[in-house]
């Protein structure tokens, strides 16, 4: 009898998320074990669990995701895994917080097939001190682009560029107040837009948009009226809008699920994995090229 | 493949209920996801992650119960439920906190098997202020009967009267304190008498029984000695004693678990019901009907 | 269709153990309930939900185990539970915190294989305090053996002793100091050495072990460097050391894992198992012998 593919789902809220046992369960895990509120002093002794349980050729059948609404959390989880295992003996486990990376990736995946992102692109991140919004800068800052990091509190926007700094070697990106600094000026010269803020929160409106010349692609992620961007729709998908190719949360969002599934697989395949921003970044590539 | 039926419990107790993910897996249930503790605040997020997980029209195949020792702590996640709807974007969920609503059901069809439940009905209900209780004072109001409400403090049945009444127009409940009324006072006129009290506890003995000369039937639904109505055993099932048609708890237990069952099912049928007191209710005289 | 084989997994730690959730799907549990943070107030509800659910000629459908760290704890739970059945209504259950029954009963067997266990015996367990520790005494002292019960501190021993000798009629078991006693002392004419203390400490060295004349079998069960008792490792099975036969945490592992699968296949068999120490110690030489 082959063995049930396990998912270990720790969570770092008190309530382990719905949204990705769903998503684990539609890509083929078979036995979900869902811990809420985890912290980085649990992590050894449940990923231990997965270790010892079953023999060494059979490890790729038991597999780790890490959630919550905190990707910073996330990522000590992912540290505490990593330090729990024991050379070869240890399980594949991907850092999806909030979904940050697969909606990040997917979000940067549709921009780059209408602006070739590298050294010459200039990016505007909006509400860029969340989960997604700080992987959204992390992989374009991974691609050369020139990213303006933007929140309403410039010390929250500094952090997102200290940590993004040190994950990626020579990233440039640049920490801007939406509160202290006029909406003209974060649009200089940008060519695109990604607004990551919170449901229902306006970030860019009409007369932003207007005076926005060099923009050619802008993305926003909020699917609840009012449109973070004002004109775009949640199911605009490559629509072109006054001359700038347009995509709405529930576009980017069929190609985030896409990514999701994809990575829960990838998890089974081998006991090796490591999915955190890079590498669903690159498997987002790959999907989109497929198509 | 076919989507797994996957059911969400959401409890307002710390451990979620084993008794609710049995009857659900025996239901038809391919996977749970249980959450304990739930407050209304939690609710938004773990009803997202089954709303935005699959296309609308795999919806039907996901759904939530409301579990819990408290109905009341139930009814505000309930609604916390429906306001997370967008719409026909929405999932099927069920209320039954502490069998409340399948117990009540199936033990005021069983009552209405023998007598005519209508505005010349006079019951009372014993206990009325547990889950089960407040329930089955909410059916036999709606069924026009005249209630009494009756628990040892008044003002906890006064609260239970007032929720009632605004649940169900026109519902006629009284609330009467059993420390300061005579029992042969509660009895009087009585053609139904429902004990619904803690496991253990008597509630009416061989002399306040004798004195009740209209009663027809009596329903005791505690299953552990001593019994909460004398002399009724809890496999009693439309025995006549002494004139009186008698039901005890493990005779209602079988109807109430087909009740369940039934309504588990009916949650994956479609995404929009909601299965409250009146649905459950209805759904318990269709299955009594059927038989 | 045949009932799903309900496991409840009810865990004293916060987060309930994955480690007993791999294994338990492993030997043929369909589906986990699983529930950490579980004190004895919680059971009777817990365990009632697999009791009045199903017919009574389905009650060996579902079972419950009890996990965590710390076997005291767990044993107020099994107490619990045996405390909510209601004569022959009721499910198997077994007692397995921190694996301390399977894995003591995998090193009593393996030491057995070498050295006839009776009145005869003298026996040292180091790290005895432990739940594993506690029950390789249990089980030395159930043999007959005399069986010397160490730990750091004097009252911790004691305490350890005190319970033993409540579970064990006629145990002969001595507390011992690992502090204030020579390593001489407390190996002088033993012929079984334990070794159960945290993972990574030195209980034994070289200089200890030349002096133990009478020493015939020593096991260490601590997998990570340095090991327990110096010079044997972890995958040493039955290897004969200057005279001596080691075992030891992986090979110990291995009966280990097949007697917690047996074990759980057992709980499936009827709605009657109690598996505690006297039972997992049996089954685990069952295993042994068949071999």
């Amino acid at each position: 009898m082959a063995l049930a593919k396990i998912l270990l789902c720790m969570d770092t809220d008190p309530q382990p998320s719905v949204f990705d046992s769903v998503v684990a369960l539609d890509a083929g895990a078979g036995q979900l074990l869902r811990h809420g509120g985890v912290t980085p002093a649990d992590v050894k002794n449940l990923i231990h669990g997965l270790m010892f349980t079953r023999g060494g050729d059979q490890l790729h059948h038991a597999a780790a995701i890490i959630g919550g609404s905190d990707v910073v959390a996330g990522e000590q989880l992912l540290q505490a895994a990593k330090q729990a295992f024991f050379g070869p003996v240890r399980v594949s486990v991907m850092l999806d917080s909030n979904g940050a990376n697969t909606t990040a990736a997917a979000a940067v995946v549709c921009a780059s097939r209408h602006l070739p992102l590298g050294p010459e692109t200039i990016a505007l991140v909006l509400g860029a001190t969340g989960s997604v919004g700080q992987r959204v800068v992390r992989m374009l800052a991974r691609e050369g682009a020139d990213v303006r990091v933007a929140s309403r509190r410039l010390t929250h926007a500094e952090a997102v560029c200290h940590r993004i700094t040190a994950a990626v070697p020579g990233a440039r990106v640049t920490p801007r107040s939406t509160t202290d600094t006029d909406k003209g000026d974060l649009l200089d010269a940008a060519h695109l837009v990604i607004a990551t803020g919170a449901a229902g929160v306006n970030l860019l409106d009409s007369a932003d948009l207007k005076n926005a010349k060099t923009l050619q692609v802008a993305l926003d992620l909020n699917a609840v009226p009012p449109a973070g961007i004002t004109g775009i729709a949640p199911t605009d998908k490559a629509v072109n809008k006054e001359g700038r190719i347009c995509y709405g949360a529930l576009a980017v969002g069929g190609l985030k699920m896409k990514i999701h599934k994809a990575a829960i697989r990838q998890l089974f395949e081998s006991n090796d994995r490591i999915l955190d921003a890079d590498e669903i970044y690159n498997l987002g590539k790959l999907l989109a090229d497929a198509k």
